[in-house]
């Protein structure tokens, strides 16, 4: 017996057949959905909640404990602990209204700075009907059609048709002349033509941009006439059941051969997905998306790719390429025109990857002829620093803190997460969305930690002090705010009677040494570079701060915790969802293609491993000060 | 249940698995065997025979008659009148050995001209093992070795991977890299890497030249490291159970679009088998082929790459391509080593192929300052007149008459068929393999007719004289050769007392007639030609005669026919199946693929059709003077 599931996410319905009694949670996650699950489905995490509506399992402890009364009333559950039994209804939080939707006004920021010049092409043409006069193969009178329509004055780069897909096309030539009396459109994929279609389509190209994040996978749909971005999707990276770090994700392919397979599979399905998604939210054809930029950490686009991680994860870290590919998009697995590319951008090395040199696109600073200092901060920190002339870069493992993960109450940044901590007269927060608070993000922490540290609740060490050490008196009036969990001192944000979960909100001791840790690796980096560059840090003329995290950080308040110099404090320019960005300025400028390929290979990589005075840095960059 | 069938030719076996009661030509057809049956199945024309080994079908009244009692004596069947009851053997008559094992003298020769620079090589190296201190990416290491490997100084032509095979390298890389101690080869075609292999294979490259012909399939194997022929291959095109010329086999997919998949297979199939008897009886792996050159007929080649065929057939008669095409070998379902390279040679219009092309290269005409005429007879006559700075070619349907078709008693150029005839004072022939004569081939009907002529038994109109017409001495002494065939006058050749056939073989009126049409059609072309060209006959300083009838045909002889202009008689060389040859040099010399294209390029097509002057000099070419 099989069911019907539908899951409504953000007002969109996907249907999902069931086997009966198949683990829903399971079933959402083969299906790409977006839905976390960091207890891989023991049901102690409590993060996998939907609401069911129609019949359920009985309810257990584990969820009546994990959800709580508040939750329960709504009707939460936890997918895990649900098998489906029934045709039912899956209503996902609202995830993907969340904060990335706040990057499209950066993105249309950036897309002014570059002209309008999109990988993929279309003309539309006639080609005269042949006679005993015009014997000329049909190929061959579109190839010099083609070549006079786009204007084609570069001896060197004749357009012609990819072979590869040469076979295709010749076979439905003959029918698509003769059905629309030689009228046809021709695609064009920069210098090869990849489509012949019949009749007039040259108004309708798109492409997908799609930042493959260890966390969240971020995709834009481009109107790739007019350079329009028109929809924005974001989902958790479903790869997150084989571990929250790419390291992990890697070892599972090391254990089980089939691992890469399932890798692999879950990161297409999704993007699958989010094709589906644009297609029928915009009412366009998949069959019009031509192109698919992917931006991502080297082992993301490994995983994209199917290319075998181990090498990546042991030293001395080598990526199987790390070249750009222009890869068919069918034979990745991903749904759009057939012959349609899918452009993997290109890496530095195995920990600065296609998203960084999306982001130094995005940021501009390989065409300034001052020094720029880029600082990406996703599950990994990487940083780079130079100019149009010359550019370092290094990775730093600054470990998943500034994402909220390894935090006690921390979340990612969707509705509910605290975003925003101030500690003056009283204690105040916000909420993304103003709801009611469920955790805290990455912004949050770094709010939260620098005002401790401001007011002294933080010693320079990183120790929450006791009440009773409390010195100042804006310190003093929270000393009831110190309170102990797990066995360490903490710090009340939130009591749980304001908020939407079971649970007050606090700083851990071990928050703050999470915290300090990431950014002690992410400044000790910044400094390693500078000294190999051979500057001053008076000599950064910019500072840009890119990635989920690093744009809705408070730049006072990383300052505060010495993420990076704090004489770069009015320097600082953030950038949003960079790696997205650049991939859209990608898939909009035959330029900008070939600037990634350029910045990719002008970035010189610096292996802070092989570095014995990265450790002395690091050692010296985890102070508070 | 099924049965084993072990299929034996020239002493290779190969073995079938056969369903109860298949009927045996189905099934030999269906392998692609070698085996001709032009009434397709219905037990009239005698021309499936084999003999079979173990249980048979039960004699019919059809096999008796057309195989004789020779034939059955010696335990030949006809393969359309049995069924498979059992497991058995059928042993094939010998027809790899036919003639065109010759070619290879003449495949040789032509070798010698060009120097070897195939369009495949290979490099064995290895690459530096990674470190903290040199952690570029394999595949860019890889590109960077190759690059300075073969040497390459010309800025525009960096070896790079092909996109479209990337994937797949990379895939294996890893593994090939760590269990082979960074000890690689890689496959150089043209200016790609198409392939990364284990270990030292550098010694081991092969490729196969086709030509694929209306009634003819001939192959080549090819070492590409040392340029040398190794084995040759022929059999009929399975495709002619669609019809023996192209316009049936064009009709038949207009009329089901099955067709076009069949014949598409069949002749996939058919290349797939010599790739079989190539590799089993060399020892050497399909793997290491890594490149097919195929020559032949406009139309061969659609159907090769399953293109639609219908403009090709109706006037203005428009090939969907006639460019030369690099389209991986897997892509068309050619067996040969997964990346390997299919190679179409580019063809002139729809009725000059790719076979003439390659025709033109194995000439030499296309480097000559001197003014040459090309004439290739197959089922059709294409000619092509010019010298290195201009090139005119058509094409004429001259019928399969020099193929032996549609004779009374012709035969393809097999064993046993009469090659060669005098009329002297007494009437001489040959056959081929000196065995007992079974028919007449082209290269006979020509002597045939040709020494019917010239002692006057035929007169100027192509009227066979009756015995009492007869007025020379030389004509006078056959006069009881004169004999009545079908109502109409013919001339005895051999009676079949001397034969291993059971009817006389006869020159009759109506073949007479069949050589006529066809020798007026090629000579009418060839003063197209050299009208068009504005020469003289005495411009053209050499003759070359090619295609499996025109390098066995004798050349005064059809100087006496008329096949073309008398004066031109010492100026004739046979060049063999110049098609093949083509292929071959393609493989060894990237330089004569370029050829390809400029030749194909450079000739101009005249359509003889749009001639209003054709007719009238065809009708003037029709006697024989």
């Amino acid at each position: 017996m099989k069911h019907t599931v539908t899951v409504i996410n953000n007002g969109v319905k996907r249907e999902f057949t069931a086997e009966h009694g198949e683990n829903l949670l399971k079933l959402l996650q083969n299906n790409s959905v977006n839905i976390s699950s960091p207890c891989a489905g023991n049901g102690t995490c409590g993060k996998c909640r939907v609401k069911i509506e129609g019949r359920t399992s009985e309810l257990t402890a584990q969820e009546a404990e994990k959800l709580g009364e508040s939750a329960l009333k709504k009707g939460y559950r936890l997918a895990c602990r649900n098998a489906v039994y029934d045709d039912i209804n899956v209503i996902l939080d609202d995830i993907n209204n969340d904060r990335n939707d706040n990057v499209s006004i950066m993105v249309s920021g950036k897309e002014n700075k570059i002209e309008i010049d999109p990988i993929i092409k279309k003309a539309y043409f006639e080609i005269s009907k042949p006679s005993l006069n015009d014997q000329q193969a049909f190929t061959e009178k579109i190839t010099k059609k083609v070549n006079e329509l786009f204007n084609n004055n570069e001896c060197c780069k004749k357009i012609s048709i990819c072979p590869d897909v040469k076979p295709d096309i010749m076979r439905s030539l003959p029918a698509i002349l003769e059905n629309n009396d030689y009228n046809i459109t021709a695609v064009k994929y920069l210098d090869n033509i990849i489509g012949i279609e019949a009749g007039d389509t040259s108004g309708k190209a798109y492409g997908i941009a799609v930042d493959v994040g260890t966390t969240t996978i971020a995709g834009y749909l481009v109107d790739l006439i007019n350079g329009k971005k028109i929809d924005t999707y974001s989902c958790i990276n479903p790869q997150k059941s084989y571990g929250a770090d790419v390291i992990s994700r890697i070892n599972s392919t090391m254990v089980s051969p089939e691992a890469l397979d399932e890798l692999n599979a879950l990161v297409i399905t999704c993007i699958n997905g989010m094709i589906s998604y644009f297609t029928d939210r915009n009412g366009i054809e998949a069959d019009n998306i031509y192109a698919a930029a992917f931006a991502g950490n080297t082992t993301m686009l490994h995983f994209l790719m199917k290319l075998p991680c181990k090498t990546l994860a042991v030293s001395p870290f080598i990526p199987v390429t790390a070249e750009m590919q222009h890869i068919r998009a069918s034979q990745l697995g991903i749904n759009i025109n057939k012959q349609g590319s899918a452009i993997i951008l290109p890496s530095v090395s195995a920990y600065v990857g296609g998203d960084t040199v999306a982001a130094v696109l995005a940021s501009g600073m390989h065409e300034d002829k001052d020094i720029s200092l880029l600082i990406d901060l996703g599950t990994n920190g990487e940083i780079v620093l130079g100019c149009k002339d010359w550019m370092y870069s290094c990775s730093t493992a600054a470990g998943p803190a500034f994402e909220g993960a390894n935090i006690r109450n921390g979340v990612a940044g969707i509705q509910g997460a605290i975003d925003k901590v101030t500690i003056d007269t009283d204690i105040k927060y916000t909420t993304i969305g103003n709801k009611k608070a469920i955790g805290i993000c990455g912004s949050g922490i770094v709010d939260a930690v620098a005002e401790m540290i401001r007011t002294g609740i933080i010693d320079e060490t990183g120790r929450i002090l006791d009440d009773d050490e409390l010195e100042s008196d804006s310190a003093k009036q929270y000393s009831e705010r110190v309170v102990t969990t797990d066995g360490n001192n903490s710090f009340l944000i939130a009591s749980r009677t304001e908020c939407d979960c079971d649970d007050d909100i606090v700083i851990t001791q071990k928050d703050v040494r999470e915290l300090q840790n990431a950014k002690a690796a992410v400044a000790a980096g910044i400094r390693i570079l500078i000294k190999e560059a051979g500057i001053e840090i008076k000599d950064i003329a910019k500072v840009y701060l890119a990635g989920g995290f690093g744009s809705y950080i408070d730049t006072e308040s990383a300052a505060i915790i010495g993420l990076y110099p704090g004489e770069l404090k009015g320097r600082i320019e953030s950038i949003g969802n960079a790696a997205g960005i650049g991939s859209i300025q990608v898939l909009l400028s035959e330029k900008m293609l070939a600037n990634a390929e350029k910045v990719k290979n002008m970035i010189k990589y610096i292996e802070l491993s092989a570095r014995p005075d990265f450790m002395d840095e690091y050692v010296e960059c985890m102070m508070f000060e």
